[in-house]
Order: structure tokens, then sequence, then C-alpha cells
């Protein structure tokens, strides 16, 4: 099977996942019968190109770490826009992993949006339309009969929405428990072992886990933004991310670690959502749990999630130590989904 | 779509499962397009019967628990043994539920086979044919086109073969580490909490965990079966449940698990999996690990794996507090996994 690949967005995990792909083209030809062509890029700072012979996505990964433009690629067709790029591609599968905009997930929905209506199956890493326009999108994707995936938003590559739906059928998700911001744990538990808070983000940023302005993790919001999307896709919910209650880690202090590890406690920041007799509920709060439980025990930027069901009781899955490989990972898997719904 | 149920073996699982099917009878049909009939169960100490118009689950759970034979149920058709019941039956879906045999896993196996080779589906939540005949049947089953499936066998209903299979697309698995036998967890975690040995046994028996032998998990041949399995199935390995290098629970005292704790530690029963340049290796091992760890912190009757990986690293999956509810469960998913894969 052929598929043409188009980016919108070709940061670190776009890079990696050109990676992997390239590695892997043997066996992705060989064991999954697929011939993959990149026949579009969109950036910001690196512009758009369109290339009906195809792209070598490993010379784009170099040049866009080296700052240089995609113009200098073999055989590219500048575009004004990635709006402009969605219009005139030719492309089966659209990658989105731009930036994410915590206040309205554009212009990511827009781009969604056009390829979907263009019939191009869409895999983006990219919460943020998930977390503001989830239903609207899934109802798009359903009305042009096309994939729609989006996997590396919560826990990068960790199974966790092919988990419910793939391998949990008839079940129910009542609602969950999880620690899912890698930057806030890797602070908290650096802390745990004796850092401040400012070298603890300091090692954070250095590490690339963090942002240069890492408030965003530190304030929750990435956690809620996560949460919101782990509610609506799995419990039917229909939350805003402006609906959770949040806690930030900023207070915390190497004394209230401390006297929580004398008392075998660990204190993280855990996501939760629950059914109640006013609908959904979310909060992000900074809790502390026995440090002897799936909670407690993760640690640096370990991630955990906690499903309780009707069917199966309570069910975790756990990611550790998750570097940008595992979030290229859910790209390729959310890729080789849409190979198997094209062809069962 | 209409499917015909078979039965041999009609203990605590197939019960709870005959439930589940019961309770859920409406959503399967309207959900999944389900219309079932059970139309044959064999056991050991109820008799085999067969009805054409489909037997009453729920008033065979009740026979079978009352001590009662089958042939109380309408319109059944006594039939002398499973093998018999097998050649003879009407049946699309045959779920194999025996108490396991740790010498040869016979009579499952034959059972087993005689079903796929009359182009029966089959289901198992029994350990013992995976552990000594995997690639024969698989290759049986792939042979005569059907299903063969047995997500029970291993942390019961908790998805993981599913996940491997149907999550992890062109991963490969480099090895695990896990927490698989429920009993020796209890028997552990129940004597930190300062039970004898004894008294925590005789806790997982009236619960219900233990068999009234319970050697059989105390000495570690449970997880070590669980092990192989897991080696065989998502390894590619040829292991045999001999080749389990295995050390039980028999020997750790109130004292061991005491210092542990004073350190930090955890005791506990671990399997690992791991590729060697001798091949594969197994072990089911006592270990002290670190209490707040993925492995240290399963409690009670919890289990836990832990998959190492080429591309997503590490990744765990936690079953909490399981009971017969959860692999009756591991039924269900295995018969709608049937289901999706004759009509995708």
């Amino acid at each position: 099977m052929k598929l043409n690949l188009g980016f919108i967005g070709f940061g670190n995990v776009a890079r990696a996942f050109s990676r992997v792909l390239a590695e892997r083209q043997s066996i992705l030809f060989h064991k999954c019968g697929l011939e993959l062509k990149t026949t579009a890029i969109a950036t910001a700072n690196h512009g758009c190109v369109l290339s009906p012979i195809g792209f070598d996505l490993v010379k784009a990964a170099e040049l866009s770490e080296q700052g240089l433009s995609f113009t200098n690629l073999a055989d590219s067709l500048p575009v004004s826009d990635p709006l402009a790029l969605i219009e005139r591609c030719d492309v089966d599968v659209l990658f989105e992993t731009t930036t994410l905009n915590v206040v309205d997930a554009q212009p990511a929905i827009n781009h969604i949006r056009a390829a979907l209506n263009r019939g191009i199956h869409v895999v983006t890493a990219n919460k943020g339309p998930i977390a503001f326009a989830y239903n609207e999108l899934k109802a798009l994707a359903a009305k042009n009969n096309r994939c729609f995936y989006f996997e590396g938003t919560v826990m990068d590559g960790t199974p966790v929405f092919n988990l419910v739906e793939r391998c949990l059928p008839a079940t129910r998700v009542l609602g969950f428990s999880g620690i899912l911001n890698s930057t806030s744990n890797l602070i908290l538990t650096r802390m745990e072992s004796g850092l401040s808070f400012e070298d603890a983000l300091a090692e954070a940023q250095s590490r690339g886990i963090a942002e240069a302005n890492a408030d965003y993790d530190i304030d929750g919001w990435d956690a809620a933004m996560k949460a919101v999307v782990l509610t609506n896709v799995l419990m039917g919910g229909q939350l805003h991310p402006s609906q959770v209650t949040r806690q930030g880690i900023r207070d915390v202090t190497a004394r209230d670690l401390n006297e929580a590890a004398g008392s075998g406690k660990s204190i993280r920041q855990i996501a939760r959502s629950a059914r109640t007799s006013e609908g959904i509920k979310i909060t992000v709060m900074v809790e502390e749990v026995p440090a002897a439980s799936a909670l407690g025990s993760v640690r640096g930027t370990s991630n955990v999630l906690l499903l309780e069901t009707d069917l199966m009781g309570e069910i975790g899955i756990v990611e550790n130590d998750p570097g940008v490989q595992q979030t290229a990972y859910a790209l390729l898997s959310d890729l080789l989904r849409i190979r198997e719904s094209l062809d069962p």
C-alpha cells in the first residue's frame, strides 16, 4: 500500500518520527506492506513545501535542526502557508504536530478541519485540538469517513486510547487518576532527593523535558488539558479545560516532601476524573499518597494512568522514563492503525 | 450475528462469565449485534449435554453450584464425554476452562485440538495448553482459519496479549518482569502486616484465591507457567515450563520482610524473562525490590507486568485487586474479538 505523508509542524517529535520511519523502512515495507512518501511539509520557521516526487525526511530533519529552510530540499515547491499547503497537497495521512496553543488550540484545529474536509486522514500529537474540539473533530472525521488518531497526546506512545478502544470492549470507564505531567513529577522527585525547586526545574529544562517557560507544566495546565482529553474521549465527556479545578506544584517545599517521606508518603501532582451527581468533575491537585502505591511509586519523568472500569475493575498503565522516541512511536502506531483500517 | 457457544469445564470462571452474558445480553445484542445461544456444556462432575434449542446459562450456573447434574436442564441431550461432545456439537465458539493439569496440560490440549480441527473458534482461560503447546495450537488455528484467544491465562482480563498485539504494532518485546501470582503476593503482603505464613495462606484459601492445595502457587509453578506463556507468545520463545529457574516463597520469614521494610524494600515473587546469548532465560525468584517501585508497590492479589520493548521503552500494566469477575471479562473480551474478526 502506497501512502503519501504530510507534516504540519516539524519539531522534535516529527524529526524523531522521520528517523524511525527511515530506520524501519524495510520492516514497514516487508511486514506491513507500506510504501511511504512524504509530499508536504509546513512549518512556521522553515517554510512550507510540496514535492510530488517525495522528500528525504532525514535530510529535512537535518535542515530543520540547522535552522535552514526546506526550500533547500531537492524538488521542493514553496507554498505560502499551512492551509494553502493542505488545500494543494497530494497527501493521504497528515501529521499535525504544531506547538500547543493553550488559549484556543488554533491554528491546529483549523489544520485538522481542513485536512479532514479534503479527505485526508489525520494523526496528531497536539493535545490542544483534542482538549478543545474533540467531539466536533471526531464527528467531522466520521462524516468524511476518515481516520483521526491522537495516541501521542497523553503519555506519548503508551497505549491509552488504543488500550480502551481496542482491548477493553464493552467496558465503561467510570473514572481515572493519574500522573500525567513529566516536568512536575521530575521536579517533585528531584526535590525529594534534595534539589531545590529552581535546580530541579533547571535540570528538567536542560534535559529538554520542560520548555524555557515551564509555567504551563508547573501550574498544572498540561495535566489539566490531558485530563480533559482523557475525560472527553474515554468517558464521553463534554468538558472544557477551564472547568478543571487546578493546583500547581509551586508551593510544595522541601520540608513538605521530607515530612511526607518520613511517614511513607509521596507528594504528587495527580489528575482525577470522576462521575458525580453534577456530572463529570476533573481535578489536578497536589496530593499526599503512599510512597509504595501505584501513584506514589512513579518517579522522574514516568507517568501512570489508573482506569476505574465497570467490568474490569481497576487497571493501570505505566510509562517509564519516556523520551521523544516514545512520542514518535505514537505517530507510528497511529499510522499503522490507519494502514490496518484501510486494508483489514 | 448469531453465535452458538459451548463450554468445556463449568467452574467459577465459566459461571461468572455466564452471569455477565445474561446481565449484558441487551448491550451485546444492541451494541455488538451479537445473538448468543449455548448449545453444549461438558463437565467432569455435572455431565456433558447438548441442546439445539439452547441452555439457560444462569440455570446451568445454579445447578453446578448446587452440585446437580446438567441433565436437569430443559431439552438436554446427554453425551458420553467432552471429546464426544466436541465432535457432535453445533458450536461456533468453544470456551475451554477446565482445571489446569501441571504435568502435561491434558486433556485440555486435546479438547482445543479437536475443536480447532472441527472448525470451532476457541477461547481458553487455562494456561496449561498455552504453556505446553502454544506454537502447535497457534499453527493449527491458522491452518483451520479459526481464532484462538487466551487473554485470561495471565492477569485475568487485563489486556496483556491484546495490548502487545493490538496496541504496540511493529515493536519487539525484549524482555519482561512481573508479579503474576496473586496467592504468593497476598501471602507476602499479609505477612508484612504481621500475619504468619500459615494464617496468610489460610486467608488466601478462605477468600477463594488459593486452592486447598496451594503448593502450585507458593512454589512458583503458577508464575513459571505464566512466564512461559508470556515468553512464547510475546517473545517468540519455544520454552517449556521445566526450563524455568524457580524459587517459591516458603522460606521467606517475617524477619526477612521486616528487615526489608526497614530499609524501604519489599520482598516479592518476581518472574523475569530476558534474551541472553544462550537464548531466552526465564526465572521466578524471591527478590528484594524498592517498596516505592512498580514491582514493590504491588500489594495483595494485584499483579503487574513490565514490558521492555525496543521502540516504546518500558511500559507496565497493572491489575488491582482482581476477582473472578475479571477472569470472566477475559472470556468476554476474547469473544468480542472473535466477533470483530468475523465481521470487521
